[in-house]
């Protein structure tokens, strides 16, 4: 998406957010999981300019998180459906909204997050799949993957020598 | 941070993204659970130019992620410390960490969540607090909150209409 790379091409927070690490693309992103498909949905819905929402929707389709599909031929018009990989971008989404609740919402919360049979509101808590643990910084952390070459080895080491008491 | 708000500023996702929605501002977030504080260690660790990051930076402590604190008088140096708020960032960036290997990283994982005390790998998955239900779309949906108005009420209103087989 028109920027220059990250430094830490290797992250994958910087890879995840070279795909959508922009307001617009999330927010078209949101709409696209309320059910919105059509480029005049998601203008009138966003308020966006039609030139800056024309060059996100191609930038999800291009990151493989939007698929684009004609639905009229005179005029040629297209609809906008979430990849599996755009649907899996739903857990970031709603621990951004708990996130949002907790620290901008002092009115009480808008939105939120709910069982669709029970509609009892959900509390969204990143755990350790295997075990259920809550995931804190106190006893968890991220650590060069099998995948880290000589690169990430010295970042990690630079930042861990960083965190040692002076 | 510089930009005309968004058209639905009840969302609990806007605001969140009013405040980090932009590349820089999230790893610099990132820098700074890996413990930097200071401005030439985010820079030569990100790469990004001063004034840039001098303005992420701004920002973050505006939003109050991040604390600023002198360490020297002259000549007038500051480091900057996470916040509780900031500090509570932390799960959606994992949950970005996650998404990004499960999507962007063919060539296996550069950087991986594990426990500090054993090491072993951990998989982040969003759940629910209290039953500990994975979140998924097929069984939860956001929905308005108690501090929803009339003008949220109508944009769901809209938004189910949409989801309606046709």
């Amino acid at each position: 998406m028109q920027r220059t790379s990250f430094q830490d091409a290797y992250c994958p927070i910087a890879r995840s957010l070279e795909r959508v690490g922009e307001w617009w693309s999330i927010l078209i992103l949101r709409e696209a999981f309320y059910g919105m498909t059509r480029f005049d949905e998601f203008q009138k819905s966003l308020g966006i300019a039609p030139n800056i929402l024309s060059r996100r929707l191609a930038g999800l389709v291009e990151a493989g998180m939007l698929e684009k599909r004609a639905y009229s031929e005179k005029p040629p018009r297209y609809e906008y459906f979430l990849t599996e990989r755009g649907r899996d971008f739903r857990p970031v989404m709603w621990a951004l909204l708990a996130w949002g609740n907790r620290h901008f919402s002092p009115e009480g919360e808008h939105v939120m997050l709910a069982d669709k049979e029970t509609g009892q509101r959900v509390e969204p808590v990143l755990v350790d799949k295997a075990t259920g643990r809550q995931l804190t910084d106190q006893h968890f952390e991220s650590v060069p993957g099998p995948a880290a070459d000589e690169e990430v080895l010295a970042r990690f080491e630079r930042r861990s020598k960083k965190r040692e008491p002076t």
